[in-house]
């Protein structure tokens, strides 16, 4: 065979789902690259002969996937620092929200920024996720409310895939809050985005895929399903932020649907549960959020355990609910507050975030075929990597075969 | 005046008690060091002449005191990932003590650690401590439970004074745990303590404070008193581990010896409050353990500001119960798990942290006198440092007036 580069003195943490050792792990092991793309992956006594490929000497790390970010809103315009502090000095909601304060308080900044100060506070945040090894990233529109606002939003969101080593995923969040002009006619802003914002954007190769914020401070079924028509007829895939803060039936609309996942949970009952599990979506735990909102009522791990219905864990990173750029802390926080072990929480960020993004047979795993995204540890196991807190990172990072 | 360097175009978070705005904040500023002190600070328009100075332009940040970790246990051998794993998979308690797990791990891998080994892995985790901007350290000893083993950790904690640019702080914790040659002996391993180990380490000059672990799974209230009575014999300042997982009575006994800082204190009861404020000892907030333990029971914060009890904030870093080598993560905690103001926590981890470790004439503030210990930030308002996760690292770091 005839590779670019190979790793040898290694362990892997494969998350390849036909290893059966926990973590998909393959001791004292060796991994090819060819063409961006890993060429061989298995135990190093069964190499094939790679003549003339650059050898890297692992030094008896773990090598895992690249981690994949599947839930972010991380391009926004200023921050809500103020209104953090407003809350911890006991000012009621009613009060902030006369201050100005809440999501339209990040609209209105994110209306205001320009596309290069929206790339550049974007760029620092996502460049703290890189340091941590996350090598693909989803980011969602959702702050601009309005087709050109969105468009820029979105735009961003691919130039930042340019000018930073990670693969970029775009997800229209266009049904994220009512904006001001449309208050008290949700279904006329509903109306704007299937006629309007969502095929125009979709037409200019923006989106990846379409979310909807389907909760009671949100929009209805009703109302998301109508997104999801226009979103089955564009050929794009649909996602939900579902069941985070009551019970509404958004699980059960993106698996209708065949969605690509659900997100947060915290409210699916286990009702719900048997068709997701048939329309294969991915529940995407987002624990930052549930720290920062300390909220009481956990995701139904248990229950989707014994459903069988594969679970991904995301920062959820935004200015609101969850300002945390460290997908390493969210594994930590998913084992410590949700109770995933560290081979869920892993998993969650790597195979099953994949298939959340629709890349179930690219990234997320450590096998012939996949992309050379690789990740390579100092640490005696993989749980290391969830146990510690600002204690690990990555020693080297590849992206597409390419040392970053 | 002659000054070495100056900074100006910034605003100060001072910390400073005599400047009565919040955070003790100046806008539009200078600061003068001289001789790796503080030569002058305040408003920029009432600056006196400084000639010759190097000017440093701080472009409109924010400059705080250096951040002061009062509470680590940094030094210690091995890990305890596979423990955290087990306790995630499901394994009871004593199942994971039969298997070798728990604080005797830490204490046989510390043993078994040379010199150089523990000084390397705590280098390790005290760089990410000092790259978010940590110039004071507190380190205990406490996983030898024996003379030359509690002396190694002391010389590895003052050897990374050394090494790294930071002050560190030593604190005796030789009644951390029993060790297994005293099971069932308690009083004796105190004996040992009292007569031989504390005096040694103490006349060779390695002990800053002496600490305990004053709980049902520790020592007693009465054992924690014969050692206090050593300390203040050898001259010594004392503080406890006290009242964190039920009541014992040690913030009332660090109190009558008028001690340092009571750490933990969940369950401090309003009681104990005049006679602690009475003693001027600190209360150091270690939400870290709270959140890895996933503790209900939350200190009395509203009694400790109604009784003006200085609050600190710290990592607790150690490998069992706070495997954190964050202190900003544990400024967000104590706000969003305990409640604090981002002042209030800012406050514990600058002047109240300085205090907790008997430094409060010299750290932990930006007025005239103090060392030179500062962080430049880029951020619009202080509140920013507490409310994002892995968001904010000082731009510049200054140690005894040192760009470091
Ligand atoms: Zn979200
Ligand atoms: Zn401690």
């Amino acid at each position: 065979m005839q590779a670019d580069w190979l790793i040898k003195n290694i362990h892997l943490a494969t998350f390849d789902p036909t290893v059966a050792a926990p973590y998909g792990a393959i001791r004292d092991a060796l991994v090819a690259v060819a063409a961006e793309r890993i060429l061989w992956a298995g135990p190093a006594a069964q190499a094939p002969s790679l003549d003339g490929a650059v050898v890297i000497n692992g030094k008896g790390g773990w090598l895992t996937p690249g981690l994949i970010d599947c839930h972010t809103h991380l391009v926004y315009g200023g921050d809500r620092a103020e209104e953090f502090e407003w809350r911890l000095q006991g000012r009621s909601y009613a009060d902030i929200a006369a201050q100005g304060g809440g999501i339209l308080s990040t609209v209105a900044a994110t209306r205001a920024a320009s596309a290069t100060q929206l790339l550049d506070s974007a760029a620092r945040r996502l460049r703290a996720l890189c340091a941590e090894g996350v090598t693909t990233v989803e980011i969602k529109s959702g702050y601009g409310l309005a087709l050109d606002t969105e468009r820029r939003m979105l735009v961003v969101a691919r130039a930042l895939g340019q000018q930073l080593p990670i693969t970029v995923r775009t997800t229209f969040l266009g049904a994220h809050a009512l904006p001001p002009q449309y208050q008290g006619d949700a279904d006329g802003y509903i109306d704007t985005l299937v006629e309007t914002v969502l095929p125009a954007l979709a037409a200019e190769g923006l989106v990846d895929a379409v979310d909807v914020f389907c909760e009671g401070i949100g929009f209805s079924v009703a109302q998301c399903r109508r997104l999801f028509e226009r979103a089955r007829e564009l050929g794009l895939p649909v996602k939900g932020h579902v069941e985070q803060l009551s019970y509404q039936g958004g699980a059960r609309l993106v698996a209708e649907f065949g969605g690509l996942s659900v997100d947060h949970v915290e409210y699916l009952p286990e009702t719900d549960l048997e068709s997701l599990a048939q329309s294969g979506a991915v529940a995407v735990l987002l624990p930052g959020a549930f720290y920062y909102l300390q909220e009481q009522q956990k995701p139904p791990i248990a229950a989707l355990r014994r459903w069988g219905i594969p679970m991904a864990v995301a920062t959820d990173l935004n200015p609101g609910s969850s300002p945390m750029a460290s997908l390493l802390l969210a594994l930590n926080q998913a084992c410590i507050l949700f109770g995933l072990t560290p081979e869920e929480a892993l998993l969650g960020a790597t195979r099953h975030a994949a298939a959340a993004l629709g890349l179930a047979d690219r990234k997320g795993c450590i096998s012939a075929g996949f992309d050379a995204d690789m990740l390579l540890w100092d640490c005696g196991r993989p749980a290391e990597i969830c146990y510690g807190i600002n204690m690990q990172r990555p020693r080297h990072i590849w992206v597409g075969g390419r040392d970053v």
